[in-house]
């Protein structure tokens, strides 16, 4: 048999490259050696201070994979997050906790649960096959689900994250919360960023209803900081909507320490934040109370309002 | 909380049925009571046997649900075998061994796997959760993996249906060869049916690359004994081919015994079977040995030959 490639989605996020690392290690641990883990885009800084904090390697950067390998795919099931040629490659297993988007001609191995992070889907799997979890490989686990929920505060956070992360810092011998807070500090860094890669860190284009939007997110420890460059990101935006044709720009400056955002709405249809939220934008901004999971709380209100 | 509608494919087999009633019995010992059993077709010969042999009633018959209304499905992922609404219902879970045919807009609890059956999955299920199954479910579980994988016959049966099977069987105190066998003759049962009702018994529709075809199958104890009825099978099917414009009408009669199939292939891609199987059609049949899944053994192989 030949290798087997596992990869999370585009644009990777801190639990989609140690969704990668994590299956690669449970799919030996199961026997299957010929396992390669990957990635299809650059590391973000959070990512980095886990990787160093831990001492591994990154996965392995791909952009494509020839016709017929096998693959396994995690915290994904979007065609459109994947490689070009996903349709002629052969997937073996997905682990996932997004929406269903994708479609095979045969039947294959295929986990997804409604919990914050795949790495808690990944603690069950460790479990249910009877496979220990040694001690980098639950320090791993335990930033990406720290990662996904923010810290558990996070709206998409269950009670099943929740016992993820208690069994997990146990392995791990950490705090959760002193590690966790240093590491989601590390993620806000955006000091090295130029306004165009700070508006494209994760952002995701989004209808809501017929107003074609993008929805972009940034963590930071302090507002105040970002809001420093507001004039130039509100100048990025304009840009960015002119050549995508956007009815709406929506930029959330998201504070981890005090689960708030502050957003900046551009275009035709920014008014519909107002009405969303209850908010008056002023100079375009306005303070969002509670407001930190774009999934939970912002896409299905933005869509109702539309 | 309302009620959660449990259900399998349309033109249900033992699985699917079995599925239903497992599935709510497995979410009632989780502690969701509101759970209702259901069926999106009549019960074939082999399913009435086994829920007379358990003593339980058959899941409420439905067509429909009205939209917004919640639901699990087992044993497909397949829109095409489901409600005509399920667009506008919310599916809480999908437990399955097929492919992927369904996308959500939401995240799910997904768990499919390619065993041979969806019980087998089920049997882990109520492991993974530490849930005693109980003598009934037991019975009920083992006569669906006997019937999808013919007594552990089949290519589709894993080493993981094999388990649950021996296991089920001393939770059911049962032994499954002998039971099965009366199960699968209860099946074979086709005294009662119209030549139309035969051929519909197990009829998929199927593209071989641009072939139409219909690929129909009855499992028997006696191929000469469904051979009797042969003219008038073939004048059916020739019916069914001039109604629905078809290149090929392939009717498998499965020796449940002896792991053979009959087949009568009609149509003017007929030829197709000849070059799949090797095999000289004389009078529009002949015999594929150690040929009985459909899955695995026949639309693979025909259309690679198409």
């Amino acid at each position: 048999m030949g290798k087997i490639y596992i990869f999370g989605h585009k644009n990777p996020d801190t639990d989609s490259i140690i969704s990668s690392l994590v299956m690669a290690d449970f799919e030996k641990k199961l026997g299957n050696n010929d396992v390669v883990s990957c990635r299809l885009g650059m590391l973000n800084k959070e990512t980095e201070y886990v990787l160093n904090y831990v001492g591994v390697e990154a996965p392995e950067l791909i952009e494509d994979l020839e016709d017929g390998q096998e693959v396994i795919l995690v915290d994904t099931a979007n065609p459109g997050e994947l490689i070009p040629n996903l349709a002629n490659v052969k997937i073996r297993k997905i682990v996932d906790h997004h929406q269903v988007l994708i479609n095979t001609s045969y039947p294959l191995f295929y986990r997804a649960e409604p919990v914050g992070c795949t790495e808690t889907i990944m603690y069950k799997l460790y479990k249910e096959n009877n496979l220990k979890i040694d001690k980098k490989i639950a320090t791993l686990m335990l930033s990406a689900i720290i990662s996904d929920t923010l810290l558990l505060k996070s709206p998409t956070c269950t009670e099943d994250d929740k016992n993820a992360v208690k069994e997990l810092s146990k392995i791990a011998e950490l705090n959760y919360e002193t590690y966790g807070l240093e590491m989601l500090k590390a993620g806000t860094d955006i000091s090295s960023f130029t306004i165009d890669q700070i508006l494209n860190l994760d952002a995701k284009f989004i209808n809501l209803k017929e107003v074609k939007s993008i929805i972009a997110q940034v963590n930071t420890a302090s507002i105040p900081e970002v809001m420093k460059m507001k004039s130039d990101l509100e100048a990025g935006m304009n840009k960015i909507i002119k050549e995508n044709n956007l009815d709406l720009f929506m930029f959330l400056i998201t504070d981890i320490i005090n689960s708030n955002s502050q957003v900046i709405a551009l275009g035709q249809k920014a008014n519909i934040v107002e009405k969303a939220y209850g908010v008056k934008l002023e100079n375009n901004t306005a303070l969002l109370h509670g407001v930190v999971s774009r999934k939970k709380q912002v896409v299905p209100i933005m869509t109702e309002n539309a």
